[in-house]
């Protein structure tokens, strides 16, 4: 599903140009197709619909304590617009429901609340994508992107007459979706930490290009996830801490739950952002230690060779001893050959010894013993 | 427009020399030429005026029940002050407003409120324009660095009677107008952050000094947009916090979607200002590792054949075999030639196995076992 | 111990799915098999029991002011759950006992006080262990994810009739069970610190790629330890702050000295952590100076020799001086050999004397020449 | 002007020993000589005395509303002794007057208000010096550490009957003198973003050692700055958020825009600091790349050119073909030189073949087409 | 006194194991020897006694305002506990008293405030001990870990009755301690500095691994006061902000004379940290381009000298031209060894000009014209 990527940090959808009144809804082109469901429930009964029209909301809602209306796909302006009407929503939050890059937040209107979130896409690449959450006080209407949430398992709830989102209000119904949204990041942080691990590996290994270009994919990934945690953190503390009239003292007990979760998010995704840090100066390091060790080599390989090059050239010059007497007499020695041999030899080994001397050959032994002479000076 | 230029973070007009009195106007001389536009309405009806001078104000603003009042170009002084007597605006203000260098503010005065905005230059180059606001009970008085401005969809809704300017006060136009000079940073931080992703796809292909280049200007462009939208979030913030006299309640729910569209921006900026420092970083390291591997290269190569040159030259040394017995016998043995170059072959080998041995030829496979042997030591 | 390794900042375990209703207990797999303790003491007299089963915890509870209650392993999901009904513990908090991935906080619910802490395992490995505690009027209830722990001293203080533990009440308990946890920070900070010395010493003596990894490693188990008592610090503070019924006035003195030592705890930490951010820079700046170091000496032979070479190759040359005046009549001077050795000498010193200028050779004193020369100019 | 340097930010001078008692008055041998001069005005006149004593003081003062004392260079112990004793200055504050590396504050004492400036040095270093100033309800005591000051416009301001400085109170000349000596940093400013802008072009062109040097003194002269003008700014906050008996209320509107000019001096400096931060980077990056290139030249050619001349070297050898038809037969083959022409050939072309096919050769498009077939790998 | 580098920030003395009870005081065997001072004092007389013993104390208070007792070396445990119970100290604060690792902090408890001070070890060496300060209504009780200390000018002032100290309080002289030990270390940071500019200068002319090791050794030396400072300054706000019986209001004038002296403490701090990490990035940059131009002194040599040396090795093969005519004809040519030496006069001259071209020869003029060449484009 290669629409997913648009939640990536990356890309925006364009808004509406400058100057444009308030409450202006524009359709976004790419949108996905949209239908509407419905699901009103009670502790006595539960009615499910699925592609409704907006008409048919009102008479589903009649007998039932609370209604779950959601939208997946947001092309259909005129349906966020009809919806807005039956449930009495603020334009200005019908404006951020279709402008989909919004950072999550929990908005105060009269009548009721606005909570925009982003959820992890269920796609193969990490993008998050948003979710609108208005809750009244005897509905919550949600709007999704595409079709395909982490719900199911809230719904199947839901059929559930025992369970405690039946007896429970409208916010009640809005914890459960926050926290499934928020909890689905906790697969994600942990298939990342895998990547991090395995990536650690490999670099603490033998670190090449390949490395730094996956480094750099993480720290990306991890800053999606981080701009859609990050402020849910935020926005789960203001519910805590504010009193709003839709939220039931006794649901703050378990959106302070919702909350630790977001906070245990923030620290794996930090202590992530800790190690992709770290490993990004030991990749450099590495690096540049391994670039060390490999002109160590050719520089003792040059050194000792091209000196004795020089003196195999020296006496392959065409200097004709029979001309003069100063021309290369040693070639007409009777040991000149063993005798440029040993002077190579003698070169060779005196070059061999100053690197040793150096600390170049012997390896850590020689570095140390060069180390303690430095420091005893 | 070359002097557009002038909003870059590196370039400030000169102010008066330190030590004059406060409340000093001194025209800058690159200002541009001024004219004063005015346009008074009400929800009766609306009365527009080009290039009128300052005494045309009182008559205009009569039966209206709002007036703005917008002058582009600050090199007409006097005109400023004229304006000042006739809204009655504070000296220090308008010292500001002629000093377009000002940071992002609001600042209460008795009588009016005075905001100070930056808003993106219509230019190619990325710059930002100052833009004072006086907001008075029944006035807006604007003042523009350049003619061009991002308000002609705001003019236009002015002109439609059924519009909500047309009903509120001059609050709620002093929002619009925020409201649209902020809009029109998304655009620029869309095309950014385009930029950001076709730098990043390159530098993962192929790092060079033009990257390092475009890196740098990217994040001193993200530079003069923080430094204009990063104090007007404060601003908001300060206006939906404090109680201004001019300021009714209703207009705050519209000053919280301008902050909100604040927020928005800093998290796009701080989002490109994290992926440029990651692409910083991933810049050095894949330099680094390339340079590695162009070194190995040349390690390889002239560690393999410096030794068989050197062979080669020794028996190209010119000692006379007939001379002495001493001298190269090889170089009359029969098989002389093929046993230099099983020597120069057994040479060559050696050190292909040596390098393969490190790690050095046989790619990622060798170096993995090469890990793995040190892991078990 | 190899499963003490899940407490390291890289692995968290499984959670439950995504929308399960809160309170589920989902037992880890990999979880110790489970063991309760009691030790119900007073003033007057103490009861310990070993290996007991829940139903057994209400007579040991009779007659004593003080009970606590010790589960090691927490396979035994039903246990935690019965643990839960006798203690009247929320659901919510046991759901935390069981997902022992919680970061250190404290929960004040209605009847009892959580607090989750994490300790050092017992293990040659730096990692962490969550200890959850549950302290009531009367009773502490503790959850620890393995048998062993840091407590020997506190049992045998409570065996002890004249300890201050058997006056004061089960708040007293979780202090010394709190302190002792966080005192056994200290040896394995201490530990740390002399690795970070050792493993400076070394790189300041010659650092290669081994170190770069020693120094990732050490990052890493610092910010395992930093991820546990950085949020402590936060909870001991909180405590202090905060009013709980279960906490009386005179033991917040004890808190008080627990919170210091967090506070000294994160001293040392910070400090570590400077010093390895330090070592990291030094590491890399020693490597380039290293490699600066062996560039020099292969540019300074090559350079040297590769001309020399040169001009003995042009010697080497077959032209024939027979067959034309031209082709090269050095080879028959009388003094050709000689004049070439001298050419030699001369291009070989006038390169030295080049490098000694440049302050390449002559060590520092030739550099700081050359430095002066270039600060008068 | 040497002695300027001694605001640098490295160099303190030196206070008295520890455990001293405090208001110990300690003159700094290096002190400049001491100068008094009195400035006493009201609405209807202006006494201005030059190199007075400090028992003229009394006489001046009466009969006006409000004087300036103004003491230049603070050689002379005894003399501050004296004003302190004439105004009732605290002996801390003198102390303080003395030791001139004080950090911009303001203490509130008894009686008076105690302010301490770093004001730019009139030099060509980029240095601060410290000014005191002591706000009685009339009077105005300035201590500056040398003569020269940005002061001469507040003097003729006060010489004209008509300034407002003349119609109020000491603690608007006190704003006065502060707002001259902030104002003074903005042509500091503005020279230093100049020497950024000039770095920034020449670091992006061709970056070298020297520029290494510039930016590191840039760093070191912001700091200097940075240093002066934090602290001012949390001053004036101070001033502004507290009330002081000695500062009237209709003053405090001027203290507000002078708190407006620190907050704009800190945009100016963090944004050169942010730009100078990005030019490290992007030096460093560019010195890499350079290399990068450079090691690629040397490379290629060294490639080609070495197996090359090791065939050259081959053929140069001496095995007499004479001897034995194993020996070197090649060099009595009738196309034998066509032979090694053409091998030398094909060497080096499937040498160059490699490099064009590893990207090295043939410029970006090559490394695109690489990159591209790794993507699609 | 090698002992004294016990304050080093990385190493800590071993406490007691986890788990022991509160207060208990386990002696450091490192220890120094303890001996006990006392100094009774008020406006009318003063008693001086050295080496006496707990029980002495008692009969040397009575008739005297004030009594400082002072105890050098921590090893006699029970002498600590006997002063305890003579003053009435409480257990916890006792047992900080002997782990001389703790951080600077005040704690208040019932009849005493217990301040904790790091002042400089007078040694060569930069390195902490620990003061601690016990301070009653009448009495100042201070724990040292060595004898020698900062305070001579502090027991000279006692003995002067005019002193200001005799006629105040035990919190005065508290005071007059604090002062002593906070003003001790303006000299150390002002040696620190010089060592800082001395560092900066030799980086700036000739980098190599000693300032590496250097800057490293600063930064250690830094991070050490700065731990000691740091809480010294948030300490002695906190007895500013509080209201603590045993100070009495007109103390806290020169209180916060000490507060304004670690407030300047940590701007020096502060201010050579920025200058050390400058360093380090100057460092690491100037090595790199020190490393550019090595590279580019080979490439240039290499570069052009092995094209030509393989020209000469070429003509230096032994084919016969006498076998064949395609055999190297040059070699019998009659301009054959101008030919070849013209060859490599053009092969050189266009390589000089390549390298002119891209600007590697020529300094920066030639980089500049190339790099506006490159604009042009």
């Amino acid at each position: 599903m290669a629409a997913a990527d648009t939640g990536s940090p990356r890309r925006q959808r364009r808004r509406t140009p400058p100057g444009t009144a308030p409450g202006t809804l524009a359709a976004d082109p790419a949108a996905e197709h949209s239908q509407l469901s419905l699901l009103s429930y009670g502790p006595s009964g539960l009615d499910e619909r699925d592609s409704i029209a907006v008409a048919d909301i009102g008479p589903a809602r009649a007998g039932h304590a609370c209604t779950w209306v959601n939208m997946d796909g947001l092309r259909d302006v005129a349906m966020v617009e009809a919806l807005g009407a039956t449930f009495g929503l603020h334009g200005l939050a019908l404006e951020d429901v279709v402008n989909t890059h919004q950072r999550p937040k929990a908005e105060d209107y009269d009548g009721f609340l606005f909570v925009v979130l982003r959820m992890p896409a269920v796609s193969e690449h990490i993008a998050t994508e948003q979710m609108s959450i208005f809750l009244g006080r005897d509905f919550v209407a949600t709007f999704q992107e595409r079709p395909g949430d982490w719900f199911g398992r809230v719904r199947s709830r839901l059929h559930d007459p025992a369970s405690r989102l039946r007896a429970h209000g409208a916010d009640y119904l809005m914890y459960a979706l926050i926290d499934a949204s928020i909890d689905a990041y906790f697969p994600i942080l942990e298939s990342m930490g895998e990547r991090v691990e395995r990536l650690e590996q490999e670099v603490l290994e033998a670190p090449n290009n390949e490395h730094a270009r996956h480094i750099h994919r993480l720290r990306r990934d991890l800053l999606t996830v981080r701009r859609a945690v990050w402020p849910m953190r935020e926005l789960l503390n203001g519910l805590l801490r504010d009193e709003h009239p839709a939220i039931q003292p006794e649901t703050k007990v378990f959106l302070r739950d919702c909350y630790d979760h977001t906070v245990q998010l923030m620290d794996m995704i930090d202590t992530q952002r800790d190690m992709i840090g770290s490993l990004t100066d030991i990749h450099l390091s590495m690096v540049n230690t391994r670039m060390n060790e490999i002109m160590k080599v050719l520089t003792i390989i040059a050194t000792i060779f091209i000196p004795l090059g020089f003196i195999a050239s020296l006496y392959g010059m065409n200097f004709d001893p029979a001309t003069s007497p100063w021309n290369m007499p040693e070639l007409a020695w009777r040991f000149g050959y063993p005798f440029a041999l040993l002077l190579m030899l003698a070169v060779a080994g005196a070059l061999v010894f100053w690197f040793w001397h150096r600390g170049w050959i012997g390896g850590e032994r020689a570095l140390r013993r060069r180390a303690g002479a430095r420091r005893r000076r």
